[in-house]
């Protein structure tokens, strides 16, 4: 028997240039996407394109339940795509401006005002310092930060090279190059694993890097960073002790609507 | 006054993973479509994204004329743009099996069959020898054609030297690496002017690519040539002979409907 064709009604966002494939998925119609289905909405040539896809699904307690796919179908959680599922879920009309959400690695507030989106993201008690230049930790997503700027010539090519070093076998690392501009403002390129090139911006490592930094130079407190990545800024705000690590992390920038559209699968 | 807002209805097809965003504009609603407008439309990550634009527009004595945008706004002659074009006329309900239609380049004309499109390319007369292993034609668009394997270390770099190089400017020109697999079949691998990257296919390159094999072999009369990208594969038919060049050029593959949308500008 041949496969039944699914009509998928999608809608694409963008927060700073990450882009996300949305769909309602609240009464489950898209439950049996395969793999190979995701793979394929994600091509940028063959499908619609992406760097990854999110479908809101109803939750028991929440107000929804956000699934992530990256391009080659993995799951993991992506601030940015948290932010664009925000706006989608506020789109939907399923709350106004406060959302409490699950995702791949727990549950998630978020606040909307104008066009920016702000999420909570989880406490973060440990930053693993490799030397005074890298740092690893987990924001949702394991990152690799370096303040090293010799990792920018070639960057995609010296950065795939770590995302599949033997240090973070089997499940590979993000990697994320970091300047600082001043004291509350960084620079950032990043290689996103799962997209498996480098992208205009990523949230959980937007947010490592403003971790990675305000340990690195032992800043506690409440403090607010800008990151600047290809696609624009976003902020990372976090209160910081040395007891408790980090706490009260938020991600705030733009998630917007791009286009909509219906594809057959 | 600000920008009234257009409400464009749009197609993505592909050829060989060759993407385009297809519009009809048999009403000129998009006549006023701006080189921002079309840039951002092409955009992978704030728009639609595609390897071009094309617009289907009234023609007086023709079935249809197409409009073709490269990614950067740039207007040229698009041969797996054609293909699309002809597939959404027939789509439209233009015509049926056979086209006739005008291009940057001039005339053309198109059959279809099953999911096949065949479309004709312009005479060419001239096919200028750098060297025994380098040919520069213009097959609507201008390509140079390397049989020099070395050109695939670092491909997308080289290309773009050639590319942007004295000789080939102002207005630069496409640079393709081909190999031969036996005597009716080649391997391609194209850098596009316009996208300024490597696709997965490109018409006018892979007619250059078997025109420049005939011409490099010295075969004459009627021949059947097979060209494979990394997007799948083309069939390339032309008559051949030392006084009239190639004639009867014709480019044969398929051409698909991935999705459609509605985009605001």
């Amino acid at each position: 028997m041949s496969k039944k064709i699914l009509k998928i009604k999608f809608y694409k966002y963008h927060g700073n240039g990450n882009d996300f494939i949305m769909i309602d998925n609240l009464n489950g119609t898209c439950d049996e996407l395969s793999k190979t289905d995701v793979k394929l909405l994600c091509d940028r040539n063959f499908g619609i394109g992406s760097d990854g896809l999110i479908l809101i699904c109803k939750s028991e307690n929440l107000d929804f339940e956000m699934k992530f796919f990256n391009p080659d179908a993995s799951s993991s959680f992506c601030g940015n795509g948290a932010r664009c599922a925000v706006a989608f879920a506020q789109f939907l009309g399923i709350n106004n401006q406060k959302f409490k959400f699950s995702a791949f690695d727990g549950t998630h507030e978020a606040f909307l005002s104008d066009k920016k989106v702000t999420i909570s993201i989880q406490d973060v008690q440990e930053v693993k310092e490799i030397n005074g230049d890298v740092f690893v930790l987990n924001t949702g997503s394991p990152h690799y930060i370096s303040y090293d700027s010799s990792l920018l010539d070639d960057f995609v090519e010296q950065a795939r090279k770590i995302r599949h070093s033997a240090s973070f076998l089997p499940e590979g690392i993000n990697v994320n190059v970091v300047s600082e501009i001043d004291k509350k403002t960084l620079k950032i390129k990043t290689f996103e694993r799962g997209v498996e090139n480098e992208t205009l911006a990523c949230g959980t490592g937007i947010v490592a890097s403003a971790l990675s930094y305000l340990y690195k130079n032992n800043i506690h407190g409440n403090s607010s960073i800008h990151v600047i990545s290809a696609g624009g800024e976003l902020l990372v705000q976090t209160d910081y002790s040395k007891n408790k690590g980090f706490e009260n992390i938020y991600l705030t920038g733009n998630a917007e609507l791009i286009f909509e559209g219906v594809f057959d699968v």
